[in-house]
């Protein structure tokens, strides 16, 4: 872009929200023009809502889910059962699984899988603070409900091994076929693995 | 999404980010997260980045361009011939013609096109503001560069009929081939309008 088409303030403006994930040059343009064209209604409020984020939110100590509050809301929610921790990726998995309400336990989030090509060893991750968690006591079930991913079943193996021994069961998610999905679209190894699983009706 | 799950404030960025073009609830997430995940890197800068196009950047009052300047950099800048102004349909176009470089005149963004659906009326756009400039004096020719859609042509022809008299000459971009572009992959229109305009090699 020519130094005299647009100004360094709208090109650094650029630049940052070019770096954002799914968005590229031309869509970062896009957002740009459109927050530009929004100041009052959007980028004002968006600036502010970006100021706050990064002043107040923290990853929560005890389970690395982000929150403004330090344990976070859902480890100081009571009516929640202590000795059942669910270990997720990261904390949308989190969100995923709250939205259900499916489950009233507690959370570790690991803030991401084990990655050789990425060079993500388990120091990189929340896993020693879940080792940490389990031998403080109080734990009967360690759930593993980690993406059907390669990465994400091989930190699912090793944070079992870890926590072999140590007085909890650690179990994972059933695999099958999704509520409301089709056969025809499921790949051979959900199919096999339904079958595999099938129960009584 | 429940109470517990997520704070208020990363509801708030959430909600935000989703109403950007092209991002939908479930990009918001991973932008939000991907913003808390880079705090020092991307959202303290991102954060103040905004605020400070929300102080600074407005729009040219001569020629409706984006800039911190008044008016803008490319109605100030040496070197351009002020007889040529040519008329965007939006800043990026502005910009795309920029980068290009091939056009060294002066411009006019009317900020939108004329749209009867979207209810977008001749005082929703600078076409006033272009009328004025015009009969103000001193400009030759008005290039109308607007995209080559039902809406832009519209526009094209009413601003060109508003001209009509004024003493300018009204021009449009010419039709064709795009340089690189495989005939195959063209629409029967384009084909049609590069074959009347064929020229001498």
């Amino acid at each position: 872009m020519s130094q005299n088409s647009a100004g360094p303030e709208i090109l650094r403006l650029i630049e940052l929200i070019s770096r954002l994930p799914g968005l590229g040059p031309r869509s970062a343009r896009r957002v740009a023009l459109f927050l530009l064209k929004r100041r009052d209604t959007l980028l004002k409020p968006l600036a502010d809502a970006l100021a706050e984020a990064g002043e107040k939110i923290e990853r929560c100590k005890v389970c690395g889910n982000f929150d403004t509050v330090q344990p976070c809301a859902v480890c100081q929610a009571g009516g929640r059962e202590d000795a059942l921790v669910c270990v997720v990726e990261d904390v949308p998995d989190l969100w995923a699984l709250e939205r259900g309400g499916a489950f009233r336990g507690r959370y570790h989030v690991l803030g991401g899988v084990l990655s050789a090509i990425d060079g993500i060893t388990p120091d990189d991750l929340n896993i020693p603070s879940l080792v940490t968690r389990v031998e403080a006591g109080g734990i009967r079930e360690v759930i593993l409900a980690l993406n059907a991913t390669v990465d994400g079943q091989t930190t699912a193996h090793y944070v079992a091994e870890l926590l072999e021994g140590k007085g909890v069961s650690v179990t994972r998610l059933a695999h099958g076929v999704p509520v409301g999905g089709e056969l025809d679209h499921l790949d051979d190894g959900t199919l096999a693995a339904a079958l595999r699983s099938r129960r009584d009706i």
